[in-house]
């Protein structure tokens, strides 16, 4: 009995070790799915799924199959007070919305292009850009063949295909339909949290989902058309959390002192690096890209690409305002900051 | 006995193995510190504290307590021959002093903006930017409120405020008084370093502080002033090591070959990533923002953002000089290189 | 015998837990070379060594010595249909040729400068850049004086030096001849692989190497020339892998669905950072400058400095076309995307 003792105490120590298995669950890993089918009936189906709009977090919903529906619309979108421009949205917001997942849960996913319906029919300066337009989407947390899920829908049609989440993490989506920079900095961007099977490790008190994204903006009569032009130059119009600059400046996310937080955080780029920082504390954990086999400790700034994630994790130590800020500081000044206030 | 014994070894196999905690000492994280104060009062008290100017490292101070006191001034400062500007400082030098502490230390923090006492009175051409002016202190290494602690003070006043080491790294100090691009690049920036409560693991023969800084300067006058417009550009004028333009190039660093050299990394930005390197060798270990739980091993060169510091360990294998650069080739061509010369 | 069993356990235990020290094998470190010999006499050899062109991967040699021979020669180099330049290639290829060895051997390099050979003597508009002209090359894999073995060397000269692999990676080497960026941006670019001394762990289908390169490059007469004063404003004319714009677009590279494929990534920059997705698949696996030490788990993209390399590890699910980019999208837009096809 006692050499099982030993060997079963040293399986515990080596799972505990281990923490580079933690995506390696039970859950075998599906790689591709069925064909995509693409349909031209007439669509009235409502958007569904454990979706939210950030900074909220949507609740991951049980069993092995989740249906999610996110159209693609055309609307004016306001980045800020006097400026807004022609945008291109999923579920008619900019960032679209989360959505969240396990891994090992498959999502059977529907998509419609609605710009038929949202397109403004009497054009000014500025609305060619809101014309009917073919659109796609591409989800970095899935594994399968893009030519096929991927493919450039037209107005009116509706894409159905299904794929399997096989790796934890904060994962980009995004339209990939040429010209790619064009749809992106139009604001067909979005956020995809994909829980190990078992969860996330470890408590927290509070959790919220912040996208960075890149403005690139030319005024064009009364309002602003995305400029991919400005977008080769890499020098933002505007940088902002969840699509509108310093939001949070004047609506201040709130929290508690004390508590554990945890961001689900998203650089969906197109272009520059994110120095993720909170001034006033110290980032207890850095998970790269939202897998916590990539963990980083007491980081005083999250280093995340364009087309990363991470999950950060940290406390605000007493009562106050906390300014959270991309420390690219030519990013911040442009709109890249806002405030955690803490009670 | 022979389970106890079993049962020890397995404690220390755990320890070993598990480098992730070693910023988790028996030191308890110390949140918050009680409400700043700001006096009005003359204060004559001299610069103190465990400081020394890059690339010295100071010594570790003993006790629970250590007693710093870092002022703030305007002078004319020199970036390389010919171009001097406007610059303000802590410590009457660009990049401040380097801090060093260990964790669970309390810091007892005072600073008095001595602008009043420096600035210029006889105004000409690009001196605007030497008159009294208020600033104030962000700690990175610090949990504290930022409302209270960081609070900006004006010409003659003195801050007085604590703060508690939680976390072992390489830290940025700066001011965060708006516009904080304008004050970032017009050199309020230094370094904190925080070792380990036991202090930083493996024995080294030398230790440097770099800092890295990039410069936005617009000829005004005979002189130049620090230039905001340029910075959201991000295309620096000059990038430096330590202040001065390529300074280690005129005056190597000197150390001798076969030597373990740490460096105590930080880049302060404000907006450009560093991809350090050193020219004939391999950096043997990389601690991300210098926690030796973000241990890099083998790297040509160390990637390191803008707010982010990094503890680099590396030999120079033989007797030469070894330039040390940003591999981002473009920062070196504009000044930051140096030599590190091994006998 | 029993507390042997137990010791021998935790040994094995203990090593299988200890990836940190994978690069630590039992090969001692070797430090510097002997000095680097210079000669002026015709030189005739060929090109030789565990060499190939991307995306090819060499072969590893066996042995502890491995004789490599590398040539520079000058000629018009064409980036992208009507786009040429006069560059400035180790190989007579941009990027070089990909170097194999392994932690332990020791590499017996030649290089000649034949630029007396291949320059134009009849000079046009924009040929000054293919006159005769000085170069050198420098090991980011070595531990070597650079100021002996990475010396400049003359038209018709050759130079003899050795190192010995150190450390496992994905490593860079280039001409460090001043000005150096004009010098990379003219093609002197190229990559090392250094396989740890028992090889990399796992096993893999296939293997390929991909560098990424920015083109920095103005209009002279009817071709164009690399243009530092465009490399220090870091907006890239395009972006390459393996040096022609977009060529995996029009060739791509053949795969076959489900196998697992081994990138060795190298982002020679030298400016910008890349963030290296697949479009359709997670990264399994990615070494951070390609030591197995420094692994990251089920990313959506690799976030890879100039001067960095990775190894990076994936499966493409099912048949179908697979893009590759930089997902710092201004990249991808001037060139920086290729295609995996999955048979």
């Amino acid at each position: 009995m006692k050499p099982l003792l030993i060997f079963s105490t040293l399986l515990i120590l080596c799972s505990c070790n281990n923490n580079k298995s933690s995506d390696d669950s039970s859950y075998k890993k599906v790689y591709g799915a069925p064909k995509a089918t693409v349909t031209t009936q007439p669509d009235n189906d409502k958007q569904t799924g454990p979706l939210a709009y950030g900074p909220n977090v949507p609740k991951l919903q049980d069993g092995d199959t989740v249906e999610v529906k996110i159209d693609v619309t055309h609307k004016q979108f306001t980045v800020k007070r006097d400026v807004s421009f022609g945008a291109w949205l999923f579920g008619d917001s900019l960032p679209g919305p989360v959505l969240r997942v396990k891994v090992g849960q498959t999502i059977k996913f529907s998509m419609t292009d609605r710009t038929n319906d949202t397109a403004m029919m009497k054009m000014s300066v500025g609305d060619h850009m809101l014309k009917p337009m073919p659109h796609s989407i591409d989800f970095h947390s899935a594994m399968v063949n893009p030519e096929d899920k991927y493919r450039t829908i037209y107005p009116g049609e509706t894409i159905h295909f299904t794929w399997t989440a096989n790796y934890p993490g904060v994962f980009m989506y995004h339209c990939g339909t040429p010209m790619v920079l064009l749809h992106m900095i139009s604001g067909m961007v979005g956020m995809v949290i994909v829980e190990p099977a078992d969860g996330y490790p470890g408590k927290v008190d509070k959790e919220f989902a912040i996208v960075q994204n890149e403005y690139y903006l030319t005024p064009q009569g009364a309002t602003y058309i995305a400029d991919t032009i400005l977008a080769l130059k890499r020098i933002p119009t505007y940088v902002a959390f969840n699509g509108k600059v310093a939001q949070y400046i004047t609506r201040p996310i709130r929290v508690k002192a004390g508590e554990r937080i945890r961001l689900y955080f998203l650089n969906v780029g197109p272009n520059l690096i994110s120095s993720f920082h909170v001034i006033g504390t110290i980032l207890d954990k850095v998970w790269l890209d939202g897998n916590p086999a990539n963990e980083l400790r007491g980081m005083q700034a999250a280093l995340v690409g364009p087309a990363q994630g991470a999950v950060i994790e940290f406390v605000l130590p007493e009562k106050g305002e906390y300014t959270f800020v991309d420390h690219s500081f030519a990013n911040a000044t442009v709109g890249a900051l806002g405030v955690f206030a803490a009670e």
